[in-house]
């Protein structure tokens, strides 16, 4: 069975893992630890434990445990004391009180909601997002919210230093094939690659290399971005002519959906992706990958909050076939 | 294999249930819904749901999960926002909210944690133990605290009136054996025998019928109480006559431990159980029933506050031997 590596956080890789776990692949899920938002900000503050959110969600994405367990871990408490909290993010928190290890929580969690594969924090260190030299930003929620420049979306970088989960090491150099994105491209990809050991194994790793474009910009922070800018940012981090396939979308999505969406962000454009392409030797994959249901909003779900998302079937099969050989 | 229904709450059932889980017999543990203190009180009260503090006690002890699934059950949180509340009372609650049925949530938790047996909730309505007349004390925790006359503890009653749980009638219908107590006597024993359908299925039952006898008296509540009075007692919801077995201890606990425990009770004595016994038909069961192991306070243990307690092998190995044909 093939060993496959996705990397990222958030919906984008719940997505991506939905559509994944469907086919007969050993999946691991190395998940961005920078969080610090909503419930999981308030978590990580009180109870000083690492950010729980995004393992949740990889986590519900891998289950075939009953519905009520999926919808469980993603239940948000909307009344007294408990209001805003997540339940998954809390059962999370309070294994790793007991156990006093992130990675144990992980392991019992993944047990409980019976998960197939792997949720790997990319790191066990206790460690901040960080932005700007002249104008610091402290924090993923600072960041996400903030308009970035380009000389702060250059200075990224983790705080203390973050070093790689050694199980996180072990997946990249063991995999087939590694999958990066899509999701939020400053607040949830890239901090991955900021953790020391992540972009010097996937260097080393003789895994396929494929990079998911995201659908759309994000005002303030990918602003005009097209395919060959992705490409561009992410090889800044683990070197060039490393990507072998770039997926992205060419349908445009719902034009009432686009008005909707307008104020947070443009469909991303494929711009001069194919002598790109040719020039840095990565194989572009275009498709129609835009989910064109629009779900109503229910407990359980954890993409109620994205309008435009990825088609986790069309995106899990564009890959599959081309880049795990149809398996 | 024998059917046995335990009926009680709190620590009582825990020790009762952690000891009888050894043996090879169908456990049903029916649970009081009358909790409205600590965790449990501001749950009910926030969120609307049913208390889940005694459902929780009786999963753990009949859960064959891993230690740590059982340590985050009875993990409270001692920080931040969450301060102060249990975890196992939040995943109760949370299933609550999603599935709209107490008796749903027990399921999926009894699942999660791998139990053997059944938790039986006495009655799935919102019902409040209410006691006294001029004086009307509201809420077990306000009975719990309170100094009770005799004329109190004669007028308790659910307001409103509860009504038994089917899968309990069910449950006490086709039992071998029904086991009432031990417990805290007038807020986790009686509040179970006040739940309309209950005495009335107890007295169809063809179940022997044991009743264990606390240690100690409670102070306020059972001041001076003898076995007899506690056959007494139960047998003014039951019917006189239907008690098969009453289990007591026969050793006084550790001079020191009695010393530290003074304001909260006394042994219960003995008393005339030789000529009760013969005048109401039921067999007395004597044994050092003490735990005599103090233990030392951590996470994961609910017992903690409990200073005097049940061996629960001893008390399960006397009710198997006497009550079960040793099985």
């Amino acid at each position: 069975m093939k060993s496959v590596v996705t990397i990222g956080g958030g919906t984008g890789q719940f997505t991506l893992l939905s559509g994944l776990k469907k086919y007969p692949v050993k999946l691991s899920a190395i998940v961005s630890m920078a969080d610090d938002g909503g419930s999981t900000g308030v978590l990580r503050d009180e109870l000083g434990v690492l950010p729980p959110g995004d393992i949740r969600q990889c986590l519900v994405a891998l289950s075939e445990s009953e519905m009520v367990m999926r919808e469980l871990f993603n239940y948000r408490f909307d009344q007294g004391g408990l209001k805003g909290h997540n339940f998954g993010n809390i059962f999370l928190s309070a294994l790793e009180k007991i156990t006093g290890s992130i990675d144990e929580a992980v392991r019992v969690s993944g047990m409980v909601l019976a998960t197939r594969g792997e949720v790997i924090p990319v790191t066990t260190g206790n460690v901040v997002l960080v932005c700007g030299r002249e104008r610091v930003l402290h924090g993923q929620y600072a960041i996400e919210v903030a308009p970035l420049l380009e000389r702060e979306r250059e200075t990224m970088r983790m705080e203390p230093e973050a070093f790689a989960n050694p199980k996180a090491v072990m997946a990249i150099e063991g995999a087939d094939c590694i999958i990066i994105g899509p999701g939020n491209f400053y607040c949830s990809i890239i901090p991955n690659l900021l953790v020391r050991g992540i972009p010097e194994a996937i260097a080393r790793s003789r895994a396929k290399l494929v990079l998911n474009c995201n659908l759309m910009t994000k005002a303030g922070h990918t602003d005009g971005f097209t395919v060959a800018d992705f490409v561009e940012a992410v090889e800044k981090h683990i070197g060039r002519g490393r990507i072998d396939f770039v997926t992205y979308n060419e349908k445009d999505p719902d034009p009432e959906l686009l008005a909707k969406y307008a104020s947070e962000g443009e469909p991303v454009q494929p711009g001069n992706v194919a002598e790109i392409s040719r020039e840095k030797g990565f194989i572009p994959l275009a498709a129609d990958l835009v989910n064109s249901q629009i779900v109503a909003p229910r407990s359980g779900d954890p993409l109620k909050r994205t309008l435009i998302r990825h088609n986790s079937e069309a995106l899990a099969a564009l890959i599959v076939r081309n880049c795990l050989g149809g398996l």
